[in-house]
């Protein structure tokens, strides 16, 4: 029996610190769900309410009244990925959701046949970095020296490992490497006591994939038409803007061209949050960096507590939590905001948590306060075991909540069950006429797992 | 006027999750710091004191007897300096003191000429680097492929930017490189609105230093005749352990051999923290990472949060914070250990803030719940404006407490105002009979900076 209750939240603007916070906060009917409702009703600013969008309650609700009439099934797990905060052009939104659909599928794939999150959420990378369309692994961002340098991470919230590579050229799917550098940190120590690394870059970390066994890729087969055009375009504009910077004055100059154009398009990064039948959580994100980014820089996806982030529950947090971000690498990296994002989750109201930490801690953060423009989204998901109503047939449920905020225009998110035929997909966008990265959007839904134990 | 109160505190061990954890504890007579001597009262456990050693104590009591009589004048500030958590034989605790002591002279020199923080802990990292004993810049370790490959970050609590460099070779200063990146950050937006890198590693790193005017320096000059021998003898032990690893059940034996050997010898990663006249603190920290480390391996030292942390006193946060870290780089890493440690320093008492750090987010952490040794250091300085007992004579004054602790076998340390006429030092060793990576040693000072403001 599977019982999915989504949300949408109500458009809000918010004052934040004279920052035009705009918050869209969606809501859809909720049942049975308390813990939920109260989280809902508890968000005081929230007055106007909006349709939800078909995407998010047809199917649902079909799914739910079918779901009445069948006996409850083990069930594997859940995926939430997303394709990127930053901007998807409507022309290109297509692509970009079957990108989302087919990764929830090979991690619904991998949950089916029994895998642990930390597996399925490789999967699904996998299917997001071989997307011509996503800034990763194939089709990534080029350089300034017109370079493929790749950064991806993975984290189990079971054993805590992490895994990541940063400025990797030359390896088709950079989360392989980093699942690899997870997988042998648990295995414990080497010969001699050396302990394993758990990061490796650039030529070091090509070299101990190519030992792994991980399959290379040239560099320009890594380069789509698209990326490739890109950098000649990033480049031509680079140049116009440094002739209009000669002279004196370097600094100031340098924020006026900050002011003018704001680079909030190509940041699309790729990660996804993983629970699997046994409660587990796992997180992982990858990506190909900034556009004209300098030969070397890493960013927010190789860096532990920035890029991802996952914890079971344990006796201090009664949620187990995943989180990948997306966005300016810098921003992240600085605010290490999926660390942050998985403390607010073991707060009791899920989407208010959120909602103050991409406040706070990211639009508003200290460590960001001369940005005019602070640009990112996170995925997250939390997830705790709940007390079904009968108790009697031994049946046992995990409650998922899942959401998404992003300060960029746009954000791809897709997510699925191992019990759905097939993924629903959306691009979430910033309610028209407000500021990207001075307004955030949020939205998400609750997924209840349920299954009889034999 | 200059008054200064050390402590140490006394040798105590406490059970905590099956590991024995011994916790060196001295203490000394505090006058006039209430604040200090709550801290001190509040340690329930100490029960047995000790004689306080004379590096702490002589010289001390007679510059607090010379301040009474003089006259108050400005202050530059404080340093705190660490020449690695490891092993530092007796043998060769001249030269590490000796590095120390001309490490805090350079920063204090910076201090007097007005130099903010962050140019006086550069200055200090430079000297440490520049030592062939210290395993950063000059003398750093050897990797696998018998290279040397350094990490180095630096942290400003006023601006709250980060620079960062990983796995670079062929500088002789890492710390300068992650100086400029930081600068270069606080400058703003690069030409098109791009946003500068506050981590660059490898290739790039190099590259980009070089543009940047910082010295080069090749491999085999920073290679010194201690640490080939190191380098061959370490390889000719792992060969041996890897011929008598062969067989089956690898992953068994990779746990057994890491029983056996304990790599807690050459983990002297260098550092330092900094109070300037204004107040701002600043943190830098330096390393050639592991010996026989895999060629891209990147340790703590590069790692936001990991390696060092420093944070202005602020709204939310009374005191400003500065941390440097040591010692193994994969459990400093998950742990964020230099993090944890600032947040730590915002409790009322210092150093029992820090001995539960120590002992509840690194020897204990969930995250290294499979480590048998948990190995590494912190140095902690934090401060903030104190009431002086006369306003009438427009006095105004920075307490600074200043700790370091360390689960290895020792530590190497120096620390200096810069109203003194030359630094002290000490290499802290924990107490005979208890395990490295299991028990730690924690010690530290108060200093009263005062001047009068004309």
């Amino acid at each position: 029996m599977l019982r999915k209750l989504c949300v949408r939240i109500l458009t809000k603007r918010l004052a934040l610190r004279n920052k035009e916070v705009a918050v869209r906060l969606v809501r859809l009917a909720v049942k049975s769900l308390s813990s939920y409702v109260g989280a809902m009703e508890s968000l005081k600013n929230c007055t106007e309410e909006q349709q939800p969008p078909s995407l998010l309650t047809n199917s649902w609700s079909k799914k739910q009244e079918a779901s009445k009439s069948q006996k409850p099934k083990s069930v594997g797990g859940f995926v939430l990925v997303h394709a990127g905060a930053g901007y998807h052009s409507e022309s290109k939104a297509k692509e970009y959701k079957h990108v989302c659909k087919r990764a929830c599928q090979r991690a619904v794939d991998q949950l089916k046949a029994g895998a642990h999150a930390v597996e399925a959420v490789t999967a699904a990378l996998v299917e997001l970095e071989d997307s011509p369309f996503t800034n990763a692994g194939m089709g990534s961002n080029l350089n300034l020296s017109g370079e493929i340098e790749c950064d991806a991470s993975i984290m189990d919230g079971k054993s805590l490992h992490f895994g990541s590579v940063g400025a990797l050229s030359g390896i088709k799917n950079p989360v392989l490497v980093a699942n690899h550098l997870l997988s042998e940190g648990q295995k414990g120590k080497l010969s001699a006591g050396r302990i394993p690394p758990c990061f490796l870059v650039g030529r070091g970390a090509h070299d101990w994939a190519v030992s792994q066994g991980i399959p290379t890729c040239l560099s320009e087969k890594m380069t789509t038409k698209f990326s490739l055009s890109a950098y000649k375009r990033n480049k031509r504009k680079m140049e116009l803007a440094e002739r209009m910077d000669t002279g004196h004055n370097q600094t100031k100059k340098r924020r006026q061209s900050s002011e003018n154009e704001n680079g909030s398009g190509c940041l699309d990064t790729v990660g996804a949050v993983v629970v699997d039948l046994e409660g587990n959580v796992a997180a992982a994100v990858s990506s190909g960096g900034l556009a004209m980014k300098h030969p070397g820089r890493v960013g927010q996806a190789a860096h532990y507590g920035c890029g991802c982030w996952a914890e079971n529950a344990c006796n201090m947090n009664p949620y187990s939590t995943a989180v990948s971000t997306s966005g300016c690498g810098e921003h992240l990296i600085r605010t290490m905001l999926a660390r942050e994002c998985s403390a607010a989750m073991q707060s009791e109201h899920a989407h208010q948590a959120l909602l103050e930490a991409m406040q706070n801690k990211f639009i508003s953060s200290p460590f960001l306060v001369n940005e005019d423009r602070v640009l990112g989204g996170v995925i997250v998901l939390r997830c705790c075991r709940c007390v079904d109503t009968q108790p009697s047939q031994n049946i046992q449920g995990l409650l998922v909540e899942f959401l998404w905020s992003h300060t960029t225009e746009s954000m791809c998110v897709g997510y699925m069950s191992a019990q759905d035929s097939k993924a629903k997909t959306h691009i979430s966008r910033l309610p028209p006429g407000t500021v990207p990265g001075q307004s955030l959007a949020i939205e998400g839904g609750v997924c209840r797992l349920m299954g009889v134990v034999e």
